[in-house]
């Protein structure tokens, strides 16, 4: 999606030179209209997909969800939860995830309210690394005897093994609207 | 706002008879026709009011806060992330906030790269209670040399004191969607 790659060229920032940092638009300030943008992109690639429910997590997140959501016939979002507690709860789908950047495990949590048998589920989420999140929230989803219709990401890292884990947990869907195939002397180049 | 109060009286759920839970479609699954004319109301009732940008604070704010500012003319969301961790950051405003809820204090911090001196800023928010987290946010916009436009709120508790401590801090700007004005046996009351 080139509006987004020239945002990223020209909004994010390299830390360190190869650490890239979108919170100007994506993170913490939110470009409303790139946001909606975003959103009418995926629904054209998941055009003739069947989506009755938009999944994603907190809280990057939930303004891609609710932006896209406009797009898919204003479907409801559910975003997942975040927790440390390991305690189980039992009125909820829950699945672990490794954290590489802060190097800890945490807990995704959905209640079982929000997810219902049949369904089919988008998940989106802003960023694809390792992959962790996105296995995280299909396992969720399948833990609900729902299905993933497909996996939208906005900025993918190509470079890291996030999409690899997605297809060997079985689907193939994965559509990221900007993929990064390099970050190296401070400069950046898409797929 | 009457399709907000009668999305209360459906699907609002009460926990211990006293409780309110809206979990169904602001905090955990969102309804996201209900977010865009929710925003569509924040804008009637601010018309005329400049507004730069809107600040809110992650989780549930975010959704709340995007839809509405597609009414104020995509004007640039803020989110302030929630810490738990006490070091100060010396490149962020910060505040520290009482949760009640929670029984604890935790930290919400916006970095100074996105709020600017002069800038007028309209606080947005799911739920008023207590006010602490609103005031938080109040004081950050005034660390950072901008004005405050007003606080715009989704569920007001008419029966905490959260209203009055937002006056009391020189807003006297303060919208809520629906007030509650009590909850009682089981019986939601607006006010």
């Amino acid at each position: 999606m080139q509006l987004l790659k020239d945002k990223i060229l020209t909004d994010g920032r390299l830390l360190d030179g190869y650490v890239l940092k979108v919170d100007n638009f994506l993170n913490h300030q939110l470009d409303v209209a790139l946001l909606d943008a975003m959103g009418a992109e995926f629904a054209r690639r998941f055009a003739g997909v069947k989506v009755d429910k938009i999944l994603t997590v907190e809280a990057s997140g939930i303004a891609v969800a609710v932006m896209a959501a406009r797009h898919f016939g204003n479907v409801p979002v559910v975003f997942a939860k975040k927790t440390e507690s390991l305690t189980l709860d039992k009125d909820a789908y829950e699945s672990d995830v490794y954290s590489f950047t802060k190097q800890k495990t945490y807990r995704v949590r959905v209640s079982r309210r929000y997810l219902s048998a049949g369904e089919q589920v988008l998940v989106l989420d802003d960023f694809l690394a390792n992959g962790h999140a996105a296995c995280g929230l299909i396992d969720i989803v399948r833990q609900a005897g729902a299905e993933v219709a497909g996996v939208g990401i906005v900025i993918e890292k190509g470079f890291q093994s996030g999409r690899a884990l997605i297809e060997e947990a079985g689907v193939s869907r994965v559509e990221s609207l900007a993929i990064l195939k390099s970050i190296a002397e401070g400069k950046i180049e898409f797929a």
